[in-house]
């Protein structure tokens, strides 16, 4: 008797979902498609000389810490480059503080493998980050969406949330909030980190925007507001405890192709961190955290930020202007002050998941909004925008052909 | 109130563990100690200058496929490289059987995943890989040891566990087995894939060593054995479906560093892997994909394998011959015909964990045994050996090491 896999899976395999995301990296890969679906930076923009000279350093003159195997906590040359690299943007943290991932995708994972038990609840702006939805779920976990409006996450629903469930934490994307590209206040920002403070919750903050502001005025993170919160947690350089888990990437400021991202937690909780993903990959790629960290030690990233910045700033103008000029009987958004994303809310009740089968047809690619919210059937008349790898030209026509497959999806 | 950190953990938690190997990675790098303790490759076999050179021209000439999000399946590139460099190696199956994953303990990892509810039970070869006994243990299951001899697994043994128990698979690790050095004989090879058939219980296959084979004939894996149990199986090159999921890995062939490892495996089981892969990290380092699909493309690989596994039989029989001579009249051993390990078992019952201590003041160190056993307790008096990192001089040296520290903890 051969095995019969499909009576052999996990219970977990229920909870687990295929993420609408892959199938959309899929169809994006036709060239007549314009695609504003991609949650990708834009290739042009890789220091792929640097980084080729870099690998080629890191092999020949550090070739143990590029190639063999190291310890689970992340390079320590990387991880001691992230403590500066931290400082200079606002977050005051130790090298004990700082573990490496594969990805803040995987820190999203140990995360629910850290505290999730099936039933647990995560608190989750709404609409929220559908990987993290993914990752979560799969421990078997339910969610609290809370609103977000455009100063971020909504606080008297946050309170009612804190009270009603015995929450495990609360998951939050403060800078350019995927998928809304709203930039939480500084005032809600404050409320957020008083209010986990008053409950005892953690804070999961995720980052991986932070740093492609291109307008606006830059707002401390959740895990410093938490910090000036107990001046008494922090040690020197090194914060003892802290309420705040913070996660960011090289994926978007870099090349996500990498895989190294980095998460900033009291030394007890990255202890935990640690011991979960030495059984998920042991550690993350060390040729990529060897690159990483020379390109950080030799002062190659405040270049590279300011010409990413400038790039997307240049489209996301170019995005916001189209769709006033195309969209704007019909829609409303959040101008993004950072990020890849510009957010659409139709003013009809068209559902995005069929509209897209239409806009297929025209050649136009978008992410439905549906997906983003926990709670079925809401949503369903938004959408999410990419402005990041495409150019002005292109994204006049995409939203050209955006506004064809509605006006047909309307008839 | 603050977070009360400890209070927020998931019940998962008991069940993880960190791993001996982990401390033993940290005091393996003081430059006195004759380390025979870790996993790991030669660094010195390491092709720098190739993986180099490779490393700029997949940058510069395929920017997107090593730097660029891309599949979670892994680079069609390198998966196609696979199925040619799989055939070599007597592994017939077809880019759709095959996923890539970031180094073979995130195999593992997903595989507890997919199949582990909580208290399940896995078949064990006993001893076996500290790994996968954490990576599993983390999904809350149990362990069915089956014993090792020289010739691998036994069978009564492993037909009396898939009788008692209601086994969710048996993780085997057929050649030069970690931590024995056994080779599974083709005699049991059959039988362990005919009972498998036989109960309808899947085998995870774990062969990162098939490929280091230094002395000895080849010998079939039991994904191919079990695909000509059921010829009808095979459709052109793609396996329809089959009971084993074979795992294997660049890591001690090219450099663990890079963490990519492959897993063949019928369709529809591959694409479960990818669904919780996709949770867990969305997908493998582009860049170390690339630089692996550039290597097999250009055939670099024989000339690679030729010199490790040249190495590592002059370092085998160096230890061989220590052991012999040094520590002759008290362990038995058997002798591995490729890998990394000697295991040895003192033929009196010393705890080899208490001889750690006393070895660490003679400068030599060693993985003692017990931790591979599933049952306190067990194999006390054992402990392994890797001879893959030092050169024979150095090798004689540790072996009269640690002959000092058994006498010394004799007396």
């Amino acid at each position: 008797m051969s095995v019969d896999w499909t009576s052999r899976y996990s219970r977990r395999l229920e909870w687990m979902t295929t993420s609408i995301i892959r199938e959309i990296l899929k169809s994006a890969q036709s060239p007549d498609v314009i695609s504003m679906s991609g949650g990708w930076p834009d290739a042009s923009l890789f220091p792929v000389d640097k980084l080729g000279e870099l690998a080629n350093y890191v092999m020949e003159e550090q070739p143990a810490a590029s190639l063999q195997y190291g310890v689970t906590d992340g390079y320590i040359g990387l991880r001691q480059q992230l403590v500066d690299f931290s400082r200079e943007n606002g977050i005051h943290a130790g090298v004990n503080n700082i573990a490496i991932t594969s990805g803040t995708q995987q820190t999203l994972d140990l995360a629910g493998r850290l505290f999730l038990d099936e039933g647990d609840v995560v608190i989750v702006e709404s609409p929220t980050f559908l990987g993290a939805l993914q990752a979560f779920k799969a421990y078997g976990c339910k969610f609290a969406p809370v609103p977000v409006d455009d100063e971020g996450m909504c606080i008297d629903e946050l309170e009612t949330a804190l009270k009603e469930t015995k929450a495990s934490f609360i998951y939050a994307i403060p800078n350019f909030q995927n998928p809304t590209g709203v930039t939480m206040s500084l005032e809600r920002r404050k409320k957020v980190v008083e209010l986990a403070d008053k409950y005892g919750v953690p804070i999961l903050e995720d980052d991986p925007y932070g740093l492609l502001r291109f307008d606006g005025e830059f707002l401390p993170s959740l895990f410093e507001l938490d910090a000036a919160l107990h001046p008494e947690n922090a040690v020197a350089s090194e914060h003892v405890t802290g309420n705040v888990i913070y996660a960011s990437s090289f994926s978007k400021i870099l090349a996500p192709g990498l895989r190294i991202s980095w998460l900033v937690a009291p030394p007890s909780v990255k202890e935990q961190f640690i011991m979960a993903k030495q059984g998920a990959d042991v550690q993350s790629n060390a040729l990529a955290q060897a690159i990483a960290s020379e390109f950080l030690r030799l002062g190659y990233m405040p270049d590279q930020l300011d010409r990413i910045r400038e790039h997307y700033l240049v489209r996301c103008n170019a995005m916001c202007d189209a769709v006033d000029e195309i969209l704007g009987d019909i829609v409303t958004y959040v101008r993004p002050e950072g990020g890849l994303f510009l957010w659409l809310e139709l003013n009809c009740c068209l559902d995005t998941i069929e509209l897209l089968k239409i806009a297929a047809k025209e050649n136009v690619a978008f992410v439905p909004g549906g997906p983003f919210y926990t709670v079925p059937g809401v949503g369903k008349n938004t959408l999410r925008l990419s402005f990041a790898t495409m150019d002005p030209d292109m994204i006049y026509e995409g939203i050209r052909r955006l506004r064809k497959a509605i006006d047909a999806c309307s008839e």
